[in-house]
């Protein structure tokens, strides 16, 4: 719980005014944030991952962050689905995205760490835009160092714990095996599984894990509800991350992806999902595997994107306004020194 | 009420026969009609507005017409969903485009507002495909010469009630207070609102003047039901406008739009949210915000506004057949004079 | 009932291993099965019919194989929706695509049927991606050879039992009249009609013909029941034909077809509408008007199309474990003379 | 010659004036020309034939004069490569379309001829859209009915003088050969050829019927005077028919098109080609073979189509001001009954 | 010339480094320079002018900017063409967009000509991306209160000197009509003038005002030593601004435009133009009515956009290294208190 | 020189005949030959290498193959260019792609090698469609191990031979590097280099190194007339390997690829660069970079890589009928075991 007050802002951050500077002009950054790397009085920095090389389909990815910044520029200050003003109780920047090593998930993923565990080291929570899912393992290594195991929220129609592919083994079907062998997690929370599976004994490999999975058909009557229930499983005061994967939303609303899988959310249902963790301590937030090149002219999965990383935010800020800890946790670290960067 | 019988027509209008000519063949004018300028005996007459320059973020509704005529070559003469053959009850032509003046809001609204005004002069109904949305004043000012105050049902994700964008107080985001202002409204129904907005206390602004909001949300479990309820409060014998912007659909569905919307209505849910206005004298409707060079190459949006603006058009027709006085009005108007033109 | 032992199988077919062989590469065939015309051990053959001749509106549809092909690339060895492997239970190949008579309805539809008996001369069901509707005619006809009249499941958004179009009499809008008349058919189940229709006699000659008919409308609140309750009238083991018109779905999830209607299916549902035939003997499937030059980047509707035929082939898998008789037939025939070729 | 003063005129077509009409409003016709099928005082009218069922590869071509109208919005009255006013010499309008019968390449010619002689029994000239190319041969029927054999500039990366494909005659690939067997034309040239061949003897085949051939390698230095040096052989005072199929061109200038070949002619060499023709009398023109759903979101093909329609009208028009007969014909026809309608 | 020392540099501005920060990473902005308004040591400033409402056909010109900086990635520091580095010879960032008001040019106008007043106040040359062409108006403007009387190189395909449309003055084919009135400019030199035009009497128009027009078919032969040619009657010494309309290029290169004109220049044509320029004092210039909407999905028109304006940024470098005064001016202004901000 | 006779072929490898099987119907295989991993007999195997995870910018190459295949459809029998049916010269076959390990360059390298090395021990030439041009490495590595080292001719607008990205020493940017590091290669000739540059000292690289650098400025005036005299170079009958990057050639002909450059060479120049290698021994030919989802809808990259594809086999065949020995090699291997598969 926050007990003390927060210390004086020295500075507000606010979106453009879209009443003065139109939405379709300026350099394009997150929600027409400020593009920042001063992290003094940041809350959460928004952050892109351009990397696609562990994809094991359609590529593209790398183009992700770009595109859904450009998305971004229709966000607006208030969010009446969760009742706050995200802007206003959170400081967010746009940090930039990591400088990715395309074609080596290994120097890439050292950089994301440390970029990450900067972020965190300085009390800022990630909210990042990927990229592919493979990603989410130097993510939890970083969070990981910071809050130690994390519970993790994982929307996806895929379960992402496969050994490997090809002789690979960091893929972005794989992150996740990674990550529990590396005992980054505490709970694990897999929603929207569905489609053509590789064989039947992944079900097994998930319980057998103790990872709570709940298939698409399983969401369909009341997907708020029941991602509700499956949450209450996950204690509400320790640090959670959300992992969500762009395809377990229907390719109808979100075709700019890797590996699309018919028979998914809407998006009112996606947005929904994500309104279901306010009063979960969110931690960290990412939203990967949006392929630019396969949407549409009208860009819908990137604006869809943006839309799920606002509500991400806004989960985290409505959060904050209600007591819960700041998604950078609760006091001022001390050991900034043993982050290599 | 209808209580004299309608003179004997002299003409009948019906689409082209596509067992006798191909639908994709032929001049594409609204529903393969004639396009045609002599109002005689003419009930409903499809107009377009090609204005494009009030738009606050994606421009090219400019060319939404065109493409709606275009995608309505599919539309037949039987509409199962309220059983009734529109072009059977109502004579209706496609009488072109108004000349819009790109760059001139002011021009243009005069030139819109003189057109509908002939229009009703001859007592037929406007069916409007825009073209962005600031033209709904001008509409608004026409039919509250000939009807006075209307009552309004709107559609759409967004108030459109602000004061002013960058001190321009025409804009598509603009018009209701306007309309307000001028006092050509009567009772103001707002359906489908949703999304990332500018303030809160826009709700309160909305609640101060009287106009009933039922956002998506409060539409998920039962649109045509919910909206049917909220019509209640809207005199059924009293003329009523129906202002429809196609960003209310979700952009799944409708990704051809300026301002779209993640989470919105299903294209189900838009028919049945048109069909409920069954009952409720309509004398004028819009279909507006279709953007073309965003919809993507099966040209959905243009087809769904096509089918919109079909729906509609049953609407009025179902009504007349009902006993409900037809659209263009109950009795001969006798003051042509009056409109300046 | 299949009463006896199988006998041993000389070879085993399946999909190239996404695990070995990454998704994306060699030579796209359906679902990564061998192209081969051997029929020796088949159970089920893939077979494209590229026709577009004889459609109504947008053409594309002959471009629809390759395009399944190309998007069947992501399908996988496990069903969970039906629970069960259905390359395990049969022995599926791409039998490559009938040599049309691009401008012949007549020379194409007897190579169609020629061909399809060939198949099912060597006890191979058809799994049949179109092309266009009017294709359902000589497919039909060699159905009926080798099993007599068979039951109709036709999922569609259209009648398609006009006499004729423009004085033709085999068009993709006039297939079930002819393959009435030519009383190839047994029971005839018609779902998700809906949209503008060209008359409401149609409704009456639906009756009038003993077509059970289930408007969309109809389907809204339990698809899958309300199908399985249709479906209860179809004697369980007695052949059954599927036609899938993938314009049953809504344009948002399937734009990349011919005659496209708003208000339809979602992807979620078309599936439940095919695992409801779980338990009926299905003889032969197909998935027509796919229209690929409609379809968007993500090719979203090719995908759909190659999921609703894998379901389609889970259905005849699932029935096989079951005990219904292979969807080739009961037994091996005898009279391989009868059929000319 | 024109050795007679014209009638006077009793009414003067011209296209909507761009400066009162924005040109992207109103209801799309050729030019933005009255649409109308009163012939009266008629130089010239446009027609499309929207049938392309006679396509031997990617299907399409029946909405190329749809599309073909709608990019035709931004001509203008001046022709500055020819110093011609078209509508000032010629009186034009847009006739409509051919009610083509989709899947019977028969029955459309039929229409097709019947159509095309009603406009030459009126002295009106035909300006054709396709549609494929297989209607050059109804069109020539028609054109030799009133002038006998028709000397036929044909530019094509093709030679269209295929014997059958699939046993079918009638295709797009063999009206040349149909034309040239019903004896209706007087020189033959062919120009553009090029691309990959189906056998060298094609070429031996122009040259034993007297064909004129000149591939694209022979244009590529100076195709304007190449193109005039070929037409040498063609006497400038009798009939000529022009038949431009788009594939001449290359695909970066025209994508949207069924049987496209790399190596083409730019858009100046093409607009370079139709003036070479100033000085011969052409008594029709066609453009064939334009896809719209292969063109990009610029629509930039059928843009180039519009264009070089504009340019073949106004070869038409400069040649009747210097003195040539009209397009339509030298005097009035006197034997209106011959023509079966 | 340039006499004296340039004071030393108080900072070295240089894109990111793509060797480290691959370019499809990070926030967009021109040629991946930094984002800043600080014009310390500047020499040259991008700036958007995201304006679209004085088109008169197709709209989208506002997400120019945008788009070019997107594509601007791939931009690299050495300039093989007229061998130089223009990044080392000139200080260059992205100065963002001016704020424009949709919907009035005046307000608009306003803006961009004080933005472009401080640029130039500080010694800042501006390149501008538009928008469409209206803007050059307060650009004229602006560099008129420095320079007093501009020589204009106006590469387009239209000549945009128009007294209105519609009764509007300020439009994109008005602007230099309004500039001549005006007396902002010295000589006129347009360049690639072509297609159908309104009227003849235009070349007497420019003929009479004394604009030197070359043709695009007086460029055919030899575009780049034409324009040198051309070039010859503008003293090379005086300061010159170039305005570039992308239609100027063939729609093949460039799709992207609202009022695309077939038979244009191509890309390397269009390098070569711009390169004709070295020797002549550029002081300004502009690239404009690039409208991403319209096209493709690899999104050419702007990445050459993106190089033509790198290509007329070298040449400012190129004039400056060669003893030409820098584009912003030779020496520091003295009267900043003269423009109103 | 060949001088002895062949031996009598056991078989003869023909695509399927286009006037039996429509050309849009069958599995997509390259120019639609037989897919067939028996390389009995066989002269020429087309190879798909679908990696691109050494890409510096826009990914998406990894689908090269699949869209060259479908755009193969269209070749026909006999090339008028070079005077060849290489069908009836050569013996061609699909044989499918390499089994690539996506996000390892190293283990992709291997297995590109294993499969080439195979080919050519059975006397092979291996005709490869890329994927990014990384894997020109592993090819040559193959060819040396037959042949020696190899003369190169490399079309491309980029050198390829920077030492490394962000520490990464095999790119699609460094093979040329590493391949002339392992001694790989004769002469070099580069051969289209244009646009911006990281560097003038690349230019003082190639001299240094004995490269034969040919600027797409130098090529302008005769593209092929300058290549031949560049050839003089290049002995002719000595193993020649032909890579050809896509990017060479103009976005407007070939937007569907990774890193595009304006300026470059058209679709004619394109064809008449390869044919200008008629006489010179090609042991190898290579298409690399297209990436599809950035090419439109007409996909006319992958159609222009297929012709380029055509015509590099058609030289190959040229060459074969006029004495030099086939491209797999002048007589049968006997040291099959050397090397390691």
């Amino acid at each position: 719980m926050l007990s003390e007050q927060p210390p004086p802002r020295r500075r507000r951050i606010q979106p453009l005014d879209a009443m003065v500077s139109p939405r379709f002009g300026q350099v394009a950054t997150f929600a027409r944030l400020p593009h920042d790397r001063d992290l003094t009085d940041i809350d959460v920095a928004f952050l892109g991952v351009p990397f696609d090389d562990a994809t094991t389909y359609r590529a593209g990815a790398r183009v992700g962050p770009s595109a859904i910044r450009e998305q971004s520029r229709l966000l607006r200050p208030y969010n009446m689905n969760v009742d706050v003003y995200p802007f206003d109780v959170l400081n967010v920047v746009d940090y930039g995205d990591v400088d990715v090593v395309p074609g080596s998930f290994i120097e890439t993923a050292k950089k994301v760490e440390a970029v990450v565990a900067t972020l965190l080291d300085h009390r800022v929570a990630p909210l990042v835009a990927g990229g592919d899912h493979s990603m989410a393992l130097p993510l939890l290594r970083a969070v990981h160092r910071t809050h130690g195991p994390v519970h993790l929220v994982h929307f996806d129609s895929h379960f992402d714990f496969w050994d490997q592919h090809w002789g690979q083994r960091y893929t972005h079907g794989t992150w996740l095996r990674r990550a529990y062998e590396e005992q980054l997690l505490g709970q694990v929370l897999q929603i929207g599984i569905r489609g053509p599976q590789f064989t039947r004994d992944d079900f097994q490999y998930a319980a057998d894990h103790g990872f709570r999975v709940v298939t698409l058909r399983e969401l369909e009557r009341d997907p708020e509800g029941t991602i509700r229930h499956a949450l209450d499983a996950v204690p509400s005061d320790e640090p959670t991350y959300l992992s969500f994967d762009i395809d377990v939303v229907d390719p109808a609303y979100a075709m700019g992806t890797g590996t699309p899988e018919v028979g998914g959310l809407t998006s009112r249902e996606a947005l929904g999902a994500i309104q279901a963790l306010v009063g979960h301590w969110l931690v960290g937030a990412e939203l990967v595997e949006v392929a630019p090149p396969y949407d549409g002219p009208g860009a819908i999965t990137s604006l869809l994107a943006a839309n799920l990383l606002y509500e991400m935010l806004s989960v985290m800020a409505k959060n904050t306004s209600q007591g819960l800890p700041p998604p950078g946790g609760p006091e001022p670290r001390r050991d900034f020194g043993r982050v290599p960067r």
